[in-house]
């Protein structure tokens, strides 16, 4: 077999595999005229090639043991590919809408063959930075995350499939380190990979690493997200991991999951659309001032926030005679209690996605890994303006969060950051 | 080979596997001659027996695939022998002291060989129901406690070696369901299990399922028992769990252990201690008012919390550089932050502690296994008083738990009780 050991594929060798892959190669009606292979990867991670033939298309992502924005000098497991594997079916399987089918996977080679999104997709934090008004995201991606979290929970699961797939998800660890250390520690400490827009925010991310109070929340949300296996989570939901169409909303890159709190993925989401808004001001010009699209940010992250935990709570009622073992039917037996502990879930997910988005936002201003949002703002003092209105948020939300009880009242907190 | 398959034993077959067993018979000087066998199964679930010879001794525990308490209608994995053996090793790594040592352990024949803690070693129980007082078991305890959890948690964990024990320990996901079943849900339905004494308690025990703040609260910690994975916990350590004498205190059956919250192991022991002060009243005579002995029992409670914890945070303190993950040095690097997250972790341990403690009360009055020290007061409606005062106290406990600040506060609200 030619492909019987890892190897790094490039676009020339990628053609070799695919001719010995049949089900990769029957997508292309099992010919190679007039092919096109062209590597797009403009994520942190891995590679990732599109390829294209007359009778069919698809996107080959390879995981290559190491992080290929820093290079070979951070080892990073190539096994993710396994697990992203796992759960673009799962979360394939409970939201098929939203999600690109996996045609092939190739455990030795690291390798997964999925469905091609072609143009018009573009990755969602592209079409915010340029303005572009998505009608149905929201809808969309709440009816991703109700369902991919929901039908992983104990609210669907026995405890028996439940521990069985969180110690699955235990082996994706490396994967979770990574998002410990730059999300919950690196930030909070000096670090040789932080950065920040210097000088303007020297000041800022000094008073990150003393501020006490921060530390101690971002304590429980660290411990959160290492001890409590509340659902399959997608571990990476920020706006560069959807891709979009006005009319479609497809989640790619699950590579981070693992079970974990459900308010990490509904946060790292609003957060990162929060980010969004605050570069808006950056990115505003004599054509376009951005406020309407300023308001359309905020209209979607209450909507998001008000439609996920609707549907959510749906599915909760849906299934609550089902098989979820979390509360039997014979206990939570009449509508007063259902009422109450339901509300009580969802403030606890509330304040869990607050915390988590808070973090995920100050980790892309002061930590080793920035967004796009922001470094496509070419002045640095108009930049530097930008994220600090959006860290001085997240700040109060992450120390403040259990003060807060509707996505309205977040809407407004943005709204006052001057 | 002669046990090449499982085979439950009897006495008499437990001579011929001592034979075969090197590890075994050479304990015992390598004869058989002047040796007893006798079966002591006095728990619930398991075949235990002592072999003593003139040259030694030890117990051999062996799991049955049922529930031995209930018959062949209640099937129990027999691996959890396999669980039983990895904690014992675990925890008498941490707490040599107050753990019997493992000398053997068969998998196929899910067979346990330990030391034979020799009388006047007796179940603590037992010695609670008689009215012995033990000076040093709150010192001993709380250190088996405080060294067991902290040491398998993330404060000496790294992550990567915690997530590895916690997907092991998934695999114990049958004695996980037994607990989610007979602590978190029979108490609180209509259950062919459950029990209580009747008619006395018929009422109390509807009330309990009719409670629907009790249910909000309940719901709580079994979301927590199942996702929660904190430390490897004993999962059974109420007072049965324990065997004394005046001057040693060794923690036996772990067979429900599992990564979970700590609070189920520290909230099971100190629940259980509160069951044998409400019992004290039904075992008072003429010759013994049972008054300074129920002190005995506040005292322990009371030293038993606070040693815990001031053990707990004196090896947080003592590894505070080393290999935790959870609070990194180089960001809890003050006196006050390191203060503060620890007054934050406690405070939270204290409220688990009560709630599972009160939990795992009210499942021994209304629930299918109750304790000795109930069940040995023979006037019905005597043991019902008792048991009434104890479930009005855990009710208390578990619906207002967040109320309580210090353990001193838990001992005024026990003596409270009328
Ligand atoms: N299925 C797909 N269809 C079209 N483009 C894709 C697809 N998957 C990935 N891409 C492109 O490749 C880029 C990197 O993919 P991603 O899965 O995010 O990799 P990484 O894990 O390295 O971040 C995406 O930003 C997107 O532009
Ligand atoms: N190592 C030991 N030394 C002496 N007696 C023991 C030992 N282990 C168990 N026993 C006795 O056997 C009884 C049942 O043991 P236990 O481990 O609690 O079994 P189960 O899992 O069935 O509850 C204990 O209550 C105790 O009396
Ligand atoms: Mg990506
Ligand atoms: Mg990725
Ligand atoms: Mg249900
Ligand atoms: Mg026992
Ligand atoms: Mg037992």
């Amino acid at each position: 077999m030619a492909f019987a050991e890892f190897r790094p594929l490039d676009e020339k060798s990628l053609v070799e595999y695919i001719k010995v892959v049949p089900s990769l190669f029957s997508k292309l009606g099992n010919k190679l005229d007039g092919l096109t292979i062209k590597e797009v990867g403009d994520g942190n991670l891995n590679f990732v090639y599109i390829v294209v033939g007359p009778d069919g298309s698809f996107v080959i992502k390879q995981a290559l043991p190491y992080i290929r924005c820093i290079g070979e000098s951070w080892p990073m497991t190539k096994e993710r590919a396994y697990f992203e594997t796992v759960a673009l079916k799962e979360q394939g399987h409970w939201c098929p809408d939203h999600v690109p089918e996996v045609y092939h996977f190739d455990r030795t080679m690291s390798l997964i063959g999925m469905r091609y999104l072609e143009p018009p997709h573009i990755i969602l934090r592209k079409g915010l930075i340029a303005g572009v008004e998505y009608p149905l995201l929201a809808e969309h991606i709440s009816g991703f995350m109700a369902n991919t979290l929901f039908y992983t929970s104990l609210l669907y699961h026995s405890t028996t499939e439940h521990k069985r797939a969180v110690a699955e998800f235990c082996g994706n660890v490396e994967l979770c380190r990574l998002t410990e250390q730059v999300v919950f520690s690196d930030p909070y400490k000096v670090s040789q990979y932080n950065r920040c827009t210097s000088p303007y925010l020297d000041h800022d991310a000094e008073s990150v690493r003393e501020d006490n109070a921060l530390k101690v929340e971002v304590a429980e949300l660290k411990s959160k997200f290492c001890e409590r296996a509340q659902a399959l989570i997608h571990g990476d939901l920020h706006t560069g991991s959807v891709m979009v169409t006005l009319e479609s909303t497809q989640v790619i890159d699950p590579e981070f999951a693992f079970y974990g709190p459900m308010g990490f993925d509904v946060g790292a989401f609003i957060g990162n659309l929060i980010l969004a808004y605050f570069a808006q001001d950056g990115h505003a010009d004599d054509g376009n001032d951005r406020k309407s699209y300023k308001e359309w940010i905020l209209r979607t992250i209450d909507e998001t926030w008000n439609l996920f935990h609707k549907k959510f709570l749906a599915l909760w009622d849906e299934h609550k005679d089902g098989s979820g073992e979390a509360y039997l039917p014979a206990i939570y037996n009449n509508s007063e209690v259902q009422h109450l502990v339901q509300k009580k879930f969802i403030e606890e997910l509330f304040h869990d996605t607050l915390g988590f988005g808070a973090a995920k936002m100050i980790r892309r201003i002061v930590g080793v890994a920035h967004v796009e949002d922001f470094e496509s703002i070419s002045d640095a003092e108009k930049r530097a303006n930008c994220e600090r209105r959006a860290l001085e948020l997240a700040k109060l939300l992450l120390k403040e969060r259990r003060k807060f009880h509707t996505i309205g009242e977040i809407v407004s907190a943005i709204k006052q950051v001057q």
